[in-house]
């Protein structure tokens, strides 16, 4: 078995969402490179960009640093991907399937010898993800660590899953997979659709009463990103709110 | 499933030999509790005992380092363990079982279900294990890393295996397994075993030419460890050894 994975074979995006400390951005690069991965994605990190500490401590894995995307928002890092996992401990009153780190990575690595894009979402290092983020998830990923001890820091869950994807990928790469005929829609078209059907009935007065829109509102992203959609389909549910919509008689 | 471990469940001691910074035993420690291990043994640290920079950075898991016994070798550390686990990256051109991380823990747990004592040791942070530490493990556990890049911490190594722990005794834990008849062995024991051999032969001239007496004593050392004895085979390659030596006639 060669351990060795060049950097042109497809692989899941490690996303780090508003990460703080420059130096838990380094040593996730490295505990990625440890495993064979370097596609890194950084949405709105603390400090800016690029961060010296980062860089101090990737030693080694800087190459991750100076090819990371920097994103603004999490719907942007996510626009192009076909699947999501979010790591997360707690629970987040989110009907969502939850995943150990194993199947989840040896699903991530099915998907990705499909032809699918997948990403795999870490939250900021003190507060955890928040529930806007995880809603934009397909599949939450928890580790299962001792309750009375849950403390895993960024580099550690970064590490666990990195870890995972080469297990996953050791096994999977014996019984490589056809690309499937469908066409998964990425979360960009997802978005779309959520922010189509949210406009809309919102103008509806659907929202209501006032205090519940914002639940009302995460949970119906949450519903949208809980669905394995193809872009045929997306097609379909725009037409039929557009259709909907239109004027009768 | 219950992922509380008690502390009082059976469960491997964390061997750190001669480990350098404070700060990664500290590290070190909050990986095991992690994951609900809290044995661990530590092997003439650099700094002395206790560590102030180890208790700052176990924050949460301090009762590990308070209640963690220290040893002067590696020899006394492993003396009441009935199989040895060692982790390192590097091929040592001993012979030796070598293990991914899920199998040694799967096997690991399977040997504590039995009654046995096992120990599983991590080198110091620079340099790793001596040869002379390996040739006390039965079994050497290797991480499958990115050749490129094969850099991982103690701590890193440390939580990998404690995770491994975890997956393997959820596992286990359907299938509980009746102590087994034998008695197996202490590492201790085999010591004893292997020092009475190694002196008897050094007397004999065994070891010869001088320039090569310290690999053939290694080689065999090793040996040893690789064996699964019982405490009645012990006895009877002592009693073997003796009643060779004994003056004929």
């Amino acid at each position: 078995m060669d351990a060795r994975m060049p950097t042109g074979t497809p692989q899941p995006a490690f996303v780090l969402i508003r990460p703080q400390m420059g130096e838990n951005i380094g040593a996730a690069a490295r505990a990625m490179w440890n495993f064979g991965l370097d596609r890194m994605r950084v949405i709105a990190p603390r400090d800016g960009w690029p961060n010296e500490k980062a860089v101090a401590m990737a030693s080694g894995a800087g190459r991750l640093l100076d090819e990371a995307q920097l994103y603004d928002t999490t719907a942007d890092a996510l626009a192009d991907c076909t699947f999501v996992y979010a790591t997360t401990a707690r629970p987040r009153g989110l009907t969502k399937p939850v995943m150990s780190p194993e199947a989840a990575l040896a699903d991530a690595a099915a998907r990705t010898a499909r032809g699918e894009k997948v990403a795999i979402m870490f939250g900021p290092e003190r507060a955890g993800m928040e529930n806007d983020d995880i809603a934009r998830a397909n599949v939450i990923i928890t580790v299962p660590v001792n309750p009375d001890f849950p403390s895993l820091n960024l580099a550690q869950c970064v590490l666990l899953s990195a870890y995972e994807w080469r297990r996953a990928t050791e096994a999977v790469a014996a019984e490589r997979i056809e690309m499937a005929g469908a066409e998964w829609a990425t979360t960009g078209d997802v978005e779309a659709l959520a922010t189509h059907f949210e406009q809309e009935l919102d103008q509806a007065g659907f929202f209501f009463p006032d205090h519940k829109a914002a639940s009302m509102k995460l949970n119906l992203r949450n519903l949208w990103s809980r669905m394995p959609f193809t872009r045929a389909d997306v097609a379909t549910l725009h037409g039929m709110l557009r259709q909907l919509l239109r004027p009768r008689g």
